[in-house]
């Protein structure tokens, strides 16, 4: 079957934040191992004018969301930023994963030349969907994915790459 | 037209690696600036254990060059990583893109069924096409660019998230 928009979009957001599910939940339990407050690993970050774990998550979460609903055509829910713990973090992206399934193939295939409209720093842009999936959401999404994760391996918690990977069928 | 496993792989591929040029660039012109051997940045890795930034940038240029050739059906060259300076990460990155482009949609496109074979930790490995690309290159893609990036911006180079994500036309 040739390769879709639905395929090159929705399983994508499923499998790394699965994955990045998994992480955080390393990341707690490595909180309750060392003795340390959660919240500090939460406000990690990278160098002082980049996000913290918390909104890199979050961020995530948004890029998936909002690409799913305007590839698709549909509304894009707006769901506060107000995670404090690794629970609601978890929340966040069990919320994500199961908006993003509700959507079927048949919704989001033939979106390549879709108008999409959003606002980029205050800006109105459009785009056609293959170009704001592929070059747009997709760098943007594995951005703050990988920042995540990246957060908390500087910060000390046992990770490896297959952590953020994920499940690859046949693989691992 | 339909997305296709060209437009899914290699304009990718040249966006990122050609935003990393730039980022790199940027760190070489930060080394400059502060007086320090550029050998720190290039050694430099967010956990002891974790690849440094000279390995981060090989290893995406390894994924973008294997994954171009093997769904295209060709051989995989095999380059040694013998980088040492920004220069000549700079010319890998260049001998990746430049590589990348000399394949034609038509080798790559259809290529969602193709038996794709690899060694992953010393173990065989078939995938088909589709899901080597979405599921397995492009997420070791992204992350490894990524984690260049991030160890950059932890030693305190100024960059933003449009220097990653790079040129998006109609955007930025």
């Amino acid at each position: 079957m040739p390769l879709s928009m639905y395929q090159a979009s929705v399983p994508t957001f499923v499998q790394i934040l699965t994955a990045l599910s998994g992480v955080l939940d390393k990341a707690q339990a490595f909180s309750a191992a060392k003795k340390c407050d959660p919240a500090v690993l939460l406000a990690a970050r990278l160098a002082p004018n980049m996000f913290a774990l918390t909104q890199q998550v979050q961020i995530a979460c948004d890029f998936a969301k909002g690409a799913t609903a305007r590839l698709a055509g549909a509304d894009v829910p707006s769901w506060p930023d107000h995670e404090k713990t690794f629970a609601e973090l978890q929340q966040r992206i069990k919320k994500t994963t199961d908006f993003v399934q509700t959507f079927k193939p048949a919704q989001i295939d033939g979106s390549e030349e879709r108008d999409v409209k959003l606002s980029v720093g205050g800006q109105p842009v459009t785009f056609k969907g293959q170009p704001y999936l592929i070059q747009f959401v997709l760098p943007n999404f594995y951005f703050h994915a990988t920042t995540a994760y990246a957060i908390l391996r500087h910060n000390g918690v046992e990770l490896g790459k297959r952590d953020f990977v994920g499940a690859v069928p046949g693989m691992w």
